[in-house]
């Protein structure tokens, strides 16, 4: 399958079979398309909590029991469901750690080029931070590009997946302890395969039509 | 090539080749990704703009010449620059564009179903319109949830790639005629093939080690 009909295949999962659990193999593909989703000046602002256990995944559906509660069975019946986490802030320390990284990767073939880098990624972190104040805007676009690599990168892998915007994210970063280490959950992800109660399986997908949502100049 | 390694080795190109152009199934392909995008309660809160031609590139191009010169030529020599834009808001009328799309494309087997989900997105869109007040920066994360399809989907298809945020967003609008089509620019993509002169195309790609970005639990 080319990767247009993946797209075109691809659908939100309502109801998940509790029985299937996706394989070790899939699984390390998933981690490689979260860690190497590309950011703005490569910044990485994110943290990625994959819940595969029951415990943990039912820590989060029980965020759900009162507001969200159609949510509820996705998260407890999902193989596993990924927490995409914004940072608090891109801090000097974490900017550091990536300018490290590019240095240890061999991205820098002169102080030069290093200082370039530092600089360039310094100046849209400030534009974004001090200029536009949009920081935490910001970050959680970056956020939701890795989401699009996740939920195309799943259907690729015949992983079927509901993306989550229905939850407190006050109430999954308590169940998770995220505030304490400087993150923030922006939006889920429940993976697996479907059961034979999902509706939408069986329903056509649906989308504007090209003409009204492209316009070719 | 799976899709795990498709999200490794692509990356940023810097410099594009003009003589390299996209193909028309390719180019195809594109839309069909862009389309199918996902987004929050199949909102599609956004408008695509391809331009293949050299004036529209060219349009485009000069809008980056003062403060963002760096990425001038990126414009002008890529095959296509995809132009990401936000609606200005999901108002009345295209709420009920997608309700009736829904309904021609036969999602909904009984009026109670429709009913259901018209209600469901209504629920969301008040949501961001009237409580959390976030309705624009909703929108553009749905907006980066088609980048992170498109960048994706390029690899897979082996087309090269370089996401810009680096522009003028005021000045793209007023250049495209975006602002009286109720649109906003909110990020571009250049697409076409890397030159000789990419030298981001030898450089090893740098993300911060698997453990500092996920955790499993």
């Amino acid at each position: 399958m080319n990767i247009a009909q993946v797209a075109t295949r691809r659908y939100t999962t309502k109801a998940f079979d509790p029985a299937r659990k996706i394989s070790a193999d899939d699984l390390a593909a998933l981690r490689t398309l979260l860690r190497n989703a590309p950011s703005s000046v490569n910044s990485q602002p994110w943290h990625f909590v994959i819940a595969g256990s029951d415990d943990a995944r039912g820590r989060i559906a029980d965020t759900l029991k009162v507001d969200f509660p159609y949510n509820e069975a996705k998260v407890r019946n999902a193989s596993h469901v990924v927490v995409l986490c914004a940072r608090e802030s891109l801090d000097s320390a974490h900017l550091a750690a990536i300018l490290e990284q590019e240095q240890a990767d061999g991205r820098f073939a002169t102080p030069d080029a290093r200082a370039a880098q530092e600089k360039s990624r310094g100046f849209y972190v400030a534009l974004h931070q001090q200029q536009l104040k949009d920081e935490a805007a910001w970050m959680d676009r970056q956020v939701y590009l890795a989401l699009g690599t996740l939920l195309l990168g799943a259907g690729a892998l015949g992983i079927d997946a509901c993306p989550i915007e229905g939850f407190s994210d006050a109430a999954v970063d308590a169940a998770l302890g995220l505030k304490e280490k400087g993150l923030h959950s922006r939006v889920m992800v429940a993976l697996g395969y479907h059961s034979e109660e999902d509706f939408n399986a069986r329903l056509p997908k649906s989308r504007l039509p090209e003409q009204a949502v492209i316009t070719e100049i």
